[in-house]
């Protein structure tokens, strides 16, 4: 079976190539191009050398958030117009959840990206014997919370690119208890989309049913729901 | 500092920019193409969509072996042309630490590549709190021989694409005590070969002074041997 995986809901951006127990290819951007410009060129370029086609491909996976609201539409449209035009099934995984199947790490497992507005999008993971469950729901939390919510949490590995901003205010209020994925693994990576796709069966459907994945309303509606509350 | 790797040295190819404490890019090939026709334009390529070019590199990285003789020579030849060309230094790292480095694992990490001739190429890390240490040296051994060192190990994850011939064999050898990675963990990354040599500039030296890492002679020189060997 061959997955195609696209991630194009944070900074950087990925499309990898999964065939059974096989990692055929990746490529990653993460130099802040515009996604709708690169992903593409680079999901061709990526299926060229391999020599496929489109139609090759048996699901289209795609990070459907949470994440930057314009980067998870990309991806979303991009994986939407792709199995509509193959007729084949997408698959739609969690970015959290990508992100922990990028770390080998046996144990919690915390993925964290930033969320602006002084929060992350978080969730929780347990890794033992190789096999990633989920201990908590997908979340927009302060820093604060989430630490708070991780209290009697004997060790924790944080991944996932909110590191970027939050690395040396988790490890002042954790300490010894908090490990933290370098670069090269903290990163979201299609492959380990991929691999979640694989995984579950239950997260691939029809692309007329694929839809984003947000934990809050995008800003324009936060201001225009709060406008009408604010009217008499 | 900006890290350019490049690993032809098995049958996936790769190359990666890690700037700091940033992956800016990363290309993975593993379709069997020849890595001499593919690695150079897929480095171009990845200078060019970050808008760099070889002089903006500071070290250029290699996984210089253990690993297929003919791939280990492209690699190691490409890093030195760069490397030379632009006044740099190169960093020669061992293949089997930059295919541990890509596994977040904490504990025993054992990589596994396939040397042919009923042999893998491996060796031992220990993972504690993130950093990375080597418990035994690279070493060419038979299956029997690996499983037979690791018999008082109470727990190791395996990794390396030698999974793809050996993962059974382990299994039915240690059970419960063999953890396996999967296929977008197992994969030696240019990325990993970065973070190996940003974390250790002891392995940093001048161009000319990059070598090949070799565990066997090449198999022409091995029969060149007995065959002297078995003149009277």
């Amino acid at each position: 079976m061959t997955i195609l995986g696209i991630d194009t809901s944070s900074a950087a951006c990925s499309c990898a190539l999964l065939k059974d127990d096989k990692l055929l290819g990746e490529t990653l951007v993460n130099v802040g191009l515009t996604h709708s410009e690169t992903i593409m060129p680079a999901v061709s370029a990526l299926l060229e050398r391999e020599g496929l086609a489109p139609k090759d491909v048996d699901v289209f996976a795609v990070a459907a958030g949470p994440g930057s609201f314009t980067g998870v539409r990309i991806g979303v449209c991009a994986v939407k117009a792709l199995a509509e035009a193959c007729k084949k099934p997408c698959a739609r995984v969690d970015a959290l959840q990508a992100i922990a199947e990028g770390s080998a790490y046996e144990g919690l497992i915390c993925p964290i990206l930033d969320a602006r507005r002084d929060q992350v999008y978080t969730a929780l993971f347990r890794r033992r014997h190789t096999v990633l469950t989920r201990v908590r729901e997908d979340a927009a939390l302060s820093l604060d919370e989430l630490i708070e919510a991780l209290r009697d949490a004997p060790e924790v590995y944080f991944t996932g690119d909110g590191l970027n901003s939050y690395e040396a205010r988790i490890l002042a209020a954790m300490g010894d208890r908090a490990l933290f994925a370098p670069a090269h693994i903290r990163v979201l990576r299609a492959s380990a989309l991929c691999r979640a796709a694989q995984a579950d069966p239950a997260c691939w459907m029809s692309a007329d049913r694929l839809t984003p994945f947000y934990l809050r309303l995008p800003q324009a509606e936060r201001e225009r729901n709060a406008r009408l509350a604010a009217k008499p």
